[in-house]
């Protein structure tokens, strides 16, 4: 919704309100090699220049918070349409040691095979393993901390790994990416009990035969199910 | 902490950065009467000057958002070391019709019997029955609406419920709280085996006979027990 152009300005009844620099910043969470795994960058200006730090930006003038999130995100990834959501908004006053500067902080799931390689490699940035991440600027490492809760907290009762698994997956896959995020063993039997119980994955026709002669068929998330089920009461769970 | 006065000022590294106002607006939630209620203030300054609106003010320069919060909440209700959590950071560009303003939200919980009602009445504050609200300004009615979401949310796992109640309290009492924050009706048995086999309540030596003869016990909820349980994997669980 726009503003009419013959708006009167009242915006005199703010008059003398301090005004503040607002920060996005962006944990970005990826998927590969069997790992969770964040995505940083150099930071380009003084101070703790090229030093690792989370993907960000200032919001502009007449931008929402969302639209800042997206530009951030596309800008580094070339993606749209991904995973975001709102984590925190960092206020303590000393945060930024250049200026006063709010944070709010997003996090973000992507698929590792769809984000622009170029476009991360041109910008200096990197994939770190969550279990053995730099030592990163500023309340970066909090707000990572944060991120990752959030994560294993959703996790458990969103559908929300799927976001960071390619659109057709097998269980180990599957399996894999919440070891990774849980950081720890789970049954397999009772893991797939888990999983296909809820009615959420569709087998597809096809199986991967990478890691074994017998093979592990390819699955597919089924949202429009899972939308339908929530409709009638049904809540996601997966124990970890 | 401080910044060092000597330190040299670097923040030319962020000009031509925008600036934004910066609003807080606090969801004040109290149990009275049997009901959940939200205390509501009428605004000050034009356009909608009169109208019903969430407690509010801008965040000064040198101020974190806490502290912010903090004295928002203590002005008008008096109150110290409440119950605070945030919300929620809006960003939409034309949210408020004056200007650019960007609001991060916080709801509180509070003992109706702590505030002081002459600040209230004399800031011209009233208390509203969440199933009654008067119409909102701005936004606000999304903030309300996210804020009752997040307590229903939070109060089936976090022992929060008591931030609402007096330090010594019922069964049926609490009881009516949760029926008021769900608004349904609870089985009593189910009510009081859940919530005494949790453990973190003590019986005091004292009854309530307002209300019968027998009377009802008073409880208190003990924190520190709560503490030492959760810290060895116990989680609260209110079933609703």
């Amino acid at each position: 919704m726009n503003q009419p152009l013959d708006k009167p300005d009242r915006s005199d009844s703010y008059t003398g309100q301090a005004r503040h620099l607002i920060a996005i910043d962006c944990i970005i969470f990826g998927f590969d090699e069997g790992e969770l795994k964040l995505l940083a960058i150099r930071r380009q200006i003084e101070p703790n220049k090229g030093d690792w730090s989370l993907i960000g930006g200032f919001i502009n003038e007449n931008e929402s918070l969302n639209d800042a999130t997206g530009r951030i995100i596309r800008k580094l990834t070339g993606l749209e349409h991904i995973y975001v959501s709102q984590l925190y908004a960092h206020g303590e006053v000393n945060r930024d040691p250049v200026a006063r500067v709010l944070s709010i902080s997003y996090y973000a799931l992507i698929k590792c095979q769809t984000y622009n390689q170029q476009l991360i490699s041109a910008a200096g940035a990197s994939w770190f393993s969550i279990s053995s991440l730099p030592q990163l600027i500023f309340d970066h490492p909090k707000m990572v901390t944060m991120a990752l809760d959030e994560l294993r907290k959703e996790g458990r009762v969103k559908p929300i790994g799927f976001e960071l698994l390619p659109p057709k997956f097998t269980l180990p896959q599957l399996q894999c990416l919440y070891e990774a995020i849980y950081q720890k063993t789970l049954d397999k039997r009772n893991f797939r009990k888990n999983i296909l119980q809820m009615g959420l994955l569709e087998r597809l026709d096809e199986k991967d035969k990478t890691n074994s002669r017998k093979g592990a068929w390819y699955y597919r998330f089924n949202p429009e199910r899972y939308r339908q089920l929530s409709s009638n009461g049904f809540y996601f769970s997966v124990s970890v």
